[in-house]
């Protein structure tokens, strides 16, 4: 084969989410030749998921006329635990059922091709240095800002894994010694703050202790799920006592997190994705003067704090980008 | 050059401390042959201070009989920030008026032998690598509790310098947002609870409160400087009101640091030196409650957290170790 013909491949990217399935094709200059994305259904239970999956990528690759031979690979995102040596998901929080998964040998038995297995914030993380904002940076951390907070680690050029296919829980550091229950049952976490997750529980404490809010319709516990992070944030710009607070102790969390990183990892480049990461500037210069208050100041005048620039693509654009580095 | 006369190899480790210079010659069993100490006198200036640490290492060779192809190398250990690459020690903060010395240069030119330059909590971790506790272990952080904290990372077997040669501050975590200052200037770090400045600060605070001790004569702020940490845990464990809190405070910090290294790193074993962890099983039982309670399960279970075993050697030790390995 020759090396044109390798720079020519293309990759399948996979993203398993609780929701939806999102199956992209990607060339390696990292732009998208096609897309399907079909509701996961995980409660009808986890062969009709990976039935689903199948099927959608063969029909991703039957719609974009590509032959086997065009393919790289099919890279695969999932929410951890996960390892990417043995390609087996241990367990998957939003996917019922779902344990010891060995998804790789599945989906390489079917397709007779490489498959890669990577768990979702690592994936966001190298998706962003091979087509995103961290292009060429070797030594970054990238955070996935969502319902959850997850995180991926790049050291030297490639994913930091942990000795046990662990690293990257940045949601689950503990910012507060004495802070509110977390999802994973520990108290005080980053994700019980700064996640969007975390910022509705905390207006739903407050809510209870009968604080009213000027700018949203927020008279009951129940009414703070159909509101969106967005409202919440212009709320809290326009000075809504209910949500200011809230929203400062959410950033403030976050860039604690954040210069716990530059003091720990020394990175070039903090990338961050979703959830709150979509306010922009309106997020990052309060949050930078935070991490700047945090970070040695060494570390602080060596460190790129940035937004990403492939939104939720980050993840099937990174494992796609896997298959394609990794032929 | 056979192999086992690379084997039989010795190695000279040189530690920079701001009261003393120590220099020993350890073999590739990590035994130590010879060692002596001087006096830094920093205050004499950086000249004289250099001329000692070469006047020092001129007397080990000769004082142990060695010739010069008996030596792999000669391993500094300073306080960071410091530029393994250059070997150039940026500045040293119990150092005054070293400011960009070249030291390995300097070094290279008078003994014509490899030098090698390394942050000295890099060099506790490497230490204990090689020859303590943490022999056979590729993925593993070391704290070094004392005046400050400081902190070495090895990832896969390697140390960790980070993209700017500045990783493992630990002591300089935030660990509370809203915590008392810090030697660095910052508020609510890790090293403002749990090192022995730290602790002690803390008791201050708390006599200048009017607090009264029950086993300890610290009636005046002043009389919190001579005494040892010993003393202050031993008064912490018979109940003395002044100090518990400090002491359980200091404690929890130190466990929530080791956490949230667990949660971001994932690795197989943490290493304790100095400072407190001189307490032994008095610390390790409380400390490891603490560290359970902050860290995912997945995590927890597959972590060591363990004391180092060659106290105050482990960063001498561990830059002759680095000459051995990097011949």
């Amino acid at each position: 084969m020759s090396i044109s013909k390798l720079e020519n491949k293309l990759a399948i990217g996979v993203d398993i989410g609780g929701t939806n399935i999102r199956v992209v094709i990607v060339n390696n200059k990292g732009k998208i030749i096609n897309s399907l994305k079909v509701p996961t259904l995980a409660q009808q239970g986890k062969e009709a998921t990976i039935k689903r999956i199948i099927e959608t990528i063969h029909q991703i690759i039957i719609q974009s006329k590509i032959s086997p031979d065009e393919l790289s690979g099919i890279g695969i995102g999932a929410p951890g635990p996960l390892n990417g040596k043995t390609g087996i998901i241990s367990f998957a929080p939003n996917l019922p059922g779902w344990k010891n998964v060995p998804l790789r040998k599945i989906l390489e038995d079917e397709f007779r091709i490489k498959v890669i297995l990577e768990n979702d914030a690592n994936a966001a993380a190298w998706g962003e240095r091979s087509f995103g904002v961290a292009r060429g940076i070797n030594n970054l951390a990238c955070f996935t800002l969502g319902t959850g907070i997850g995180g991926g680690i790049i050291i030297d050029g490639r994913i930091y894994h942990g000795a046990d296919y662990g690293a990257g829980e940045f949601g689950h550091m503990t910012v507060n010694k004495d802070g509110p229950r977390c999802n994973c049952g520990k108290y005080g976490c980053l994700e019980a703050y700064s996640s969007a997750t975390g910022i509705k529980n905390r207006l739903k404490d407050r809510i209870r202790e009968g604080v009213q809010s000027r700018f949203l319709n927020l008279d009951k516990v129940r009414s703070v799920e159909s509101i969106s992070l967005r409202s919440i944030f212009e709320a809290a710009y326009q000075g809504d006592e209910l949500v200011r607070n809230i929203v400062e102790e959410a950033i403030a969390y976050l860039g604690i997190a954040i210069a716990n990183i530059a003091n720990i990892l020394n990175p070039q480049m903090v990338v961050l994705l979703g959830g709150i990461s979509n306010e922009g500037e309106r997020l990052l210069i309060p949050l930078r003067e935070e991490i700047k208050k945090r970070t040695l100041d060494t570390h602080y005048r060596f460190l790129k704090v940035v937004l990403g620039e492939l939104g939720d693509q980050a993840g099937v654009m990174g494992v796609a980008a896997l298959t394609l580095n990794y032929l």
